[in-house]
Order: structure tokens, then C-alpha cells, then sequence
């Protein structure tokens, strides 16, 4: 009988169980200070306690895809560790914001399984909750993922699929009533744009690449406490699927949205994450891209000072995205696509 | 006359020699952040402040071995910057805890030398001490280093070698007397196993792997202000033994150390080191795999609340741990093993 | 219309213009930790608050590099995102010191613009500030970069080229006048030699060398949040003039800094910098060695403490400085040399 975490198989979840994950974290400035060297953001108001001061906060706060990590990766031990994919997010809402000394923690519920028909694996659905150190949500999430059995034959699971929204909804957003944007600065911003220069379908290329090393993809995977042996293992993934380490999917996201930076400076706040998916891995020696579309504007009603953009933002590599690469007429992914992120931000109206 | 400092070679060391390091360092969350990403520990006293309140601590301590680098780190520039080998440790003994903002300063006295039988080298026995702001001790250790000779006609000088402790008697040991762990959560902790589940001779695979990068082990040795060349000089050491940089031994005790969280999730203390060696070099590119072996099992006189486990962890590179890799009938050890590290771990009884 | 920065060109830019750069910077605890990690510098003022309390500082001031490195980072979006060199520094001065938590934010003035013979590219001569949150000026410097025209039709502006000194006056230094050295220890800075221990012409090996690698620059660039391309996109440079990334020139002063302490551990607050080329690339995979000559010594009126030398450090590439490469009989660089500065320091008398 071993105490090494085996970590659990499909046929170890069931619909309504409640786990809590291990390992609270105190999220400190050094992490602040790491996020900083690993994607270079240069959003104002995360960058600066005395911008983050003028516009209401106690003091700048924590990166929303920082908080997204640690909450996340919290979860890898109990519910990914054998996970064969990371289909899915929805219904993702980030709550009070997150500042250094903070302290997280995770915990999820099991709101689905489904046997593949293959009899090997099944997709397992998970709403996990973050919090803070005062009980208060950072950060509420489904995502859904497929986990190979460990047992064959161990009985197929009633299938339960939840329903989940395609968009997360603005009135259950959680908005930073403190903010005030009288004070905010366009220049110190670093961009010129507000809500009303943004159109429904304009395409923004974000210009800049950045170029993925090991240390850098496998320091911030650690940081996160994230333990998916794809990302550090070099000895067995050279005999694996793709002969080398695959970079954290949440990886991509950062550098997507730090050089998102480069057109959209203003949407200091990620409120939502309505879909997403890893169209295709990524590896060391990538140079990632990336452009956004507008797909919605809403006004926030009893906020007159902000407005919420919905996005896409597709991530490549190797590939410039000046020409928007996408999807072909046939509906699948240009080849050089690896993130399809539908996001909601927020920026001063 | 140079101002630069080459090293002491082994006739500069002599018996009775008291040597204060430069260059003191306090320590911060900063410092907490890069272990963090560096190894990506899982101990949750050292990850929350607010489990390691739970337990009576004032906040999260500093991780045991991130306390261990930095008090060696300051010996390097003056015990083995001409080091041809960092032999051995014996009596490390780990004080009271270290919190972020401490400042950390080490002095040592020589207490051995012994000339080798080629007369070009010799061995240097050295105990160090690491103390605090309030010159509270926070790490006493005794090492053992080959140095070099500067001028091969320096004479022979009498033969100390100093009788050291096979263990750390557990009298001997600094226990963290305020801690109560009445309310420890062990799922929070994330292990259910406490020091009654521990047998004597029981082994534990930490099953998974961490690759070495350049860049990381290079970035953890300058954290130390660690100074040894061999870490970081690739034009020099490209012509040298290995034809690359070699990592630093400590390196690979802080990967085996995180590791071993899969199986000894609760031993969130090192309260001791009784003895370690560096088997075999470990480069960049390596996985380092671990294992461990429960050598003896100690209630602690008048601490109702902890047990102390005497622990052997073994590292290996590319070869994973499921059949327990040490040594073979000759005695040699298997040539994968690159740590063989006895060391004595608290833990909730 | 994009809403994409695509950096100034040449006709951009007129003498007058002010220039507020984005994105202000808390510097914290977190980046001094990652200062450590990147360079490894040991100078005990910026490495223990007790040591810079014991000299009258309230806590340990951040490296003056990293402030650097701030402050310039800020200008890099709207100076030399299309810089094709940048070409020299003069009148740097630093100012108040900085502390973990204090925010930095940059402005610029051009200076001076000249247009090269062949139309297209043509020089800017740029001031920039830095200031704390208090307003108080941290650092203060000049420099020239050659930028690419936009437009090759743009009309040729008059030229303008500022009158810069060749060294910054001792009376036009910012001096620690809060600092008291009676306290300072010379065993914990590591180092016997103080102001009166340097002959002007003496040069100093520093011994040691350091290998850069892609992650280190990457992270150290990123951190600075200076954006110039070159250093982070492997796919486009692979495609450019050297085939690969370039590391940030200032990545290299502070290794040079970093090495220089092995010889000048006493001299611990850049005053200035009277004037620095970046003579080479540097790429990855180079390992950086430096050696100093002592240019001047300066008493420094009503500081009975400090004295103050002027210096020149010459930093090289795969190639050890025992016998201080620099220019040969035609006034050219050897070819090893990537960086000659010429920078004041403050040490104690």
C-alpha cells in the first residue's frame, strides 16, 4: 500500500462530490514580481499601488490570470494529474480582487461524468471556487477534462452533462464597485482608447511575439504549485506523444493577454472567462502571437464609469497575426492557432 | 598585488580559524517566490500564512533548505572557491525558524585539516553557523571539503579530523515548541498520513520527475550568492572535466525535497541533517526522481504533538524510483543515484 | 485604423517634446529577489537591511541597476521601438535612493535629432527622469539612439545636437548625506580595500565569468518591462541580422556590475554614469567576463566619509580579462569586448 498520490481515474469521481484541495497559498509580491519577469504585463493599474490608489484600490492589485493560476492549479493533484485533455472552461467569474499576502485556497464539486465510448476514458465536469482568507470567492470556474480509467472495467457512470452557459451574464459579474475612473490616466495607462473607441467586430493585432523557453514555461508551472507531469518531465515525455515537454496551457494565456497589452492597455480587469480551449500544444521555441476580436460592447448598468468589452483572443505560434489567422471555411483551426479565449474585460468608459 | 579575491587553498586553512562570510542577506517573500518556482514545493505551513497560523506560527517560515543555501551560499567565497569536492555533512542541526524580512549572517571555524597522501590536496572540516537579526542561531552544520593546495611545497600541516556524530541525537534537536497541532487539517496539509502511519524500513517512490534547466539551477545558485565557478562559467568548464557546468548539490537536495511531498505530505520540518553525499554530478537536461526509506521512527520527550522521522532520500537522474535504485552487492552505489541524504523530518503524530 | 503602438519613427520626434511614458512601476521586495537570482550580486548595502541600518539607511535600497533598468524600460515603447542602436548614455545621475514599495515612473524631453546622411535613419537625443512617488528625482540620463524613418519622404528636420558632458561633475551628484560609515564593516562587505586602497591606473580582473542564458535575459527584459523586440522574438530574429535574439545591453552592465564586486566589494552606491557604449552583442550561450580600471579619485567636498572613483569597466565575451582586453593600437575594440562604461562609485574612505 503506497502514500504516493496516484492521483484519481475516472471511475473515482462521481457527480456531487465535493473535494478540497490541498496546499493554501499565500500569494505574495515575489509571486507579483515572477508574473512580471515571466510575461512582462504592463497593465497599469496591476503595475502600480500609487495608479492602482488613484482609481480606488487599497493598493495595486494581483494579476486576474495570476489568481487564475494558483486557483487552478490547486485542482491538478485531485482532478487532472491523469487527465488525457483539458477540454473546457465556462461559466468562469472573477470575484473580489486579489491582493500580495492574500492567501487562496480551492475547492470543487463534481457537476458531471461521462463515459467515452471507447470504454478507456471519460470526460469528468468540475466547478472549483477559490477564496481568500476571508471566506470571499476570487475566482469560480467550470472546466471539464478527460481522464483516462484506471480500472476498464470498472462500470460505466450515469452520464450527466451540466447545462452551462455560453457566455458568462453581466449581472452576475462581480464589478469593483470601489473603483472611481475619474482620476485614471490615459498616458500613464499607456493607451488612448476607452470603451467608446472599440467596435463590435473590430480585429486588433497585438503585433509582438514572445518566444517560449523550458526554464520559463516549467518556473511558472511550479510557481502555480501545478504538478501535471507533462510540463516537467523531460525522461518519460521524450518517449511520449510529442518527445517533449508540453508548456501549461495557462501559459499561453498570460503571454496572450500581456501582449494584448499592445491595443488594449485600458481593460485593466478580466471579469469573465466565457469559453475557452488549447487548440494545440505549445513548446519551448514557440514564439506565441496574438490578435482580438470585439465579438460584444455592453454598458454596465449602475456603473457609469466602466464598460465591458467581450473578446476573443486567438494565440499562435510562430505565425504573425496580422492577417487574423483563424478558422478555414471548413471550420477547422488555421494550423498555427493554439488558444481560442472568449473573455470578458473591463475599461474605463 | 591584486584586490581580487582568489580563495583560500588548503594551507591558508588552519585548526581553530574563525572565519566571519560577507555579505549578510535578509531574506524575503521575494526570495520565498523563486523557491517557489524554482522547486514547487507543496508544504502548506511554509506555502500559508494562514495554515502555519493554525499551528502557532506568526506567519508562514521560510522553507528549511532555502535557509540552508543561503548560510552556505556566504561560505563559498572563503572555504571551497577551490574546492575540488564538497564531501560530506554531518551534524546540521536547523534552529529557530526563519520568517521573511529575518536577515541572515554565517561565521565558521575550521575544525580539521588533513593533508591527502598526493600532497596536492587536502581536506578541510569546517562547522558553520547561520544567525539571525537577533543572533539566534537558525542552522549550525559541519561540512567537509578537498581543497586544493596554492603552492605544493606548503607544509604538511598535523593530521585533526574532527569526530562528528553519526546522527543528530534528537536532544540536541530545536523544537518548535509554540506549535499546536490541534488544529492541523490534513487535507489542507494534503496527506492523511501522520507519523503513526509510518513503519521502519517502509519505502515511499515520489514517482514523479523534475527536469534541470541551465537557466534555473543558475538562477537558484545566484539567489545564494553561491559563487563556486563550476555552477556558471560554460567557457571555462566546457575545456573542464565535464565539458558543462555543473549543478549545484543543493539544487538537487531541493528538488528530491519537494519531490518527496508525494508520500510525506506532513513532515513540513527538516529538523536535522545527519548525513549526505553528493553521489554523482547532476547538468542540465537530467531528471532528477527520488525515493525514500524511513530509517527510524522517534517520539519527541515532552512534545506530545510531533514525531520525528529519520529519513534516507535518495535522487536519481533518468531512471524513475519504482525498485528503490541505491546500492548493489559490491556497495557501489547504482550509477543513476546522484544524493544519498540522511536527514530527519517533523511531522503531526 | 489600428489601435496598435507601432513605436515612433525619426520624423516623430522634435526638440521640445516632453514625453510621458506609461505604465509606473512599484518596485517590491519580489523584483530585489529577482535582481539576486539574475546577477548574483553580494554588495551588503542592497543585500541586508541590517547592514544599511548599521550606515544610516532605514532599510536595504534597491540595486541602482534595477532602478535603471526601471526607468529606462518605460522609455523603450515610446523612444527606441525602432531603434536600430543605441548608441550612448551621458550625465546619468542617480538620485534619491530607492526602496521596496516605492514607485517609479518616467518622462523624457528630446533633446537633440539628426538626420543621417543617407535619409533614412537619423539620431535622437533623448533626457529622461525617472521619479519616485514623492516626485523626487532616482535617476536622471542621456541618450542617443539611431531610429529608422518611418517615412522616407519625411522632410529632413534641422539638426540639433546637444551639448553633453563628458563626465558628471562630482557638485552635481545626488550624495547620501544621511550616511554615517563609522559602523561600516568591512568583513561583512566583504571586501579590506576602501578609497584610499586605489591608485588612479591600477586595473582590476574580476576573475570570474558568467554564461547568459535565452530564459535569463528573457526574464530580466521582461521584468523591466521594456519591450524592445529583438530580445524576445526568436521566429523574427531568427530571420535577422544575427539569427538570433539579442540581449538587452543593460542585462550586461549588471553582470559586469555583479562580477566587479570581486575587487570592489566597498563600492557600494553608482553615483553616475559619465558615458557607455554597448561595443558588441551579446547572445545567449556567452559568458560574460569584466575588469576595471581606475580612471580618477575624488575627495568629495563636505563628506568626510566617501570618496568617490571614476571607472572604467570593460565587459567581454568568451574571453578571461588577466591581461584587460580592450582597444588595440588602431583604436579598435578587441573583438571580445561588448561593453566599455565609464561610470562613478561611491566607497568608503
Amino acid at each position: 500500500m503506497t502514500k504516493t498520490n496516484a492521483g484519481n481515474f475516472f471511475e473515482d469521481f462521481e457527480v456531487g462530490q465535493e473535494i478540497v484541495h490541498a496546499t493554501p497559498r499565500t500569494v505574495t509580491s515575489g509571486d507579483v514580481a515572477l508574473y512580471t519577469a515571466l510575461y512582462g504585463p504592463r497593465f497599469a493599474v496591476q503595475s502600480s499601488d500609487q495608479f492602482a490608489r488613484s482609481i480606488g484600490y487599497s493598493l495595486a492589485p494581483v494579476d486576474d490570470l495570476l489568481v487564475f493560476h494558483v486557483v487552478f492549479g490547486k485542482t491538478v493533484p485531485d482532478i487532472s494529474l491523469n487527465a488525457v485533455a483539458n477540454l473546457g472552461y465556462a461559466d468562469c467569474r472573477f470575484g473580489v480582487p486579489v491582493f500580495p499576502d492574500d492567501t487562496l485556497s480551492t475547492r470543487s464539486t463534481i457537476i458531471g461524468v461521462k463515459e467515452n465510448s471507447n470504454g478507456k476514458t471519460g470526460v469528468v465536469y468540475v466547478r472549483s471556487k477559490g477564496v481568500n482568507q476571508r471566506h470571499l470567492t476570487v475566482l469560480e470556474f467550470v472546466r471539464w477534462v478527460m481522464v483516462g480509467k484506471g480500472d476498464a472495467n470498472a462500470p460505466t457512470p450515469k452520464a450527466t452533462v451540466p447545462d452551462l452557459p455560453e457566455k458568462v451574464m453581466l449581472t452576475r459579474l462581480a464589478l469593483p464597485a470601489e473603483i472611481k475612473l475619474n482620476l485614471y490616466d490615459d498616458r500613464l495607462a499607456g493607451s488612448p482608447y476607452r470603451f467608446g473607441n472599440y467596435k463590435v467586430g473590430e480585429k486588433i493585432d497585438h503585433v509582438d511575439g514572445m518566444t517560449v523557453e523550458e526554464a520559463e514555461h516549467a518556473l511558472a508551472t511550479r510557481l502555480y504549485q501545478n504538478t501535471a507531469k507533462v510540463h516537467f518531465n523531460l525522461h518519460t515525455e521524450r518517449e511520449g506523444r510529442f518527445g517533449r515537454r508540453i508548456v501549461y496551457g495557462g501559459h499561453v494565456i498570460s503571454l496572450a493577454r500581456s501582449l494584448s497589452f499592445n491595443g488594449l492597455g485600458n481593460a485593466f480587469r478580466i471579469a469573465a472567462i466565457n469559453a475557452g480551449s488549447h487548440v494545440a500544444p505549445c513548446f519551448a521555441g514557440d514564439t506565441v502571437y496574438a490578435w482580438t476580436e470585439i465579438l460584444e460592447k455592453e454598458e454596465i448598468s449602475g456603473l457609469e464609469s466602466l464598460g465591458a468589452l467581450r473578446l476573443r483572443t486567438v494565440a499562435t505560434k510562430d505565425r504573425a497575426c496580422a492577417d487574423f489567422p483563424y478558422k478555414g471555411k471548413d471550420g477547422n483551426y488555421d494550423p498555427a492557432v493554439i488558444l481560442d479565449l472568449d473573455y470578458t474585460v473591463l475599461l474605463p468608459r
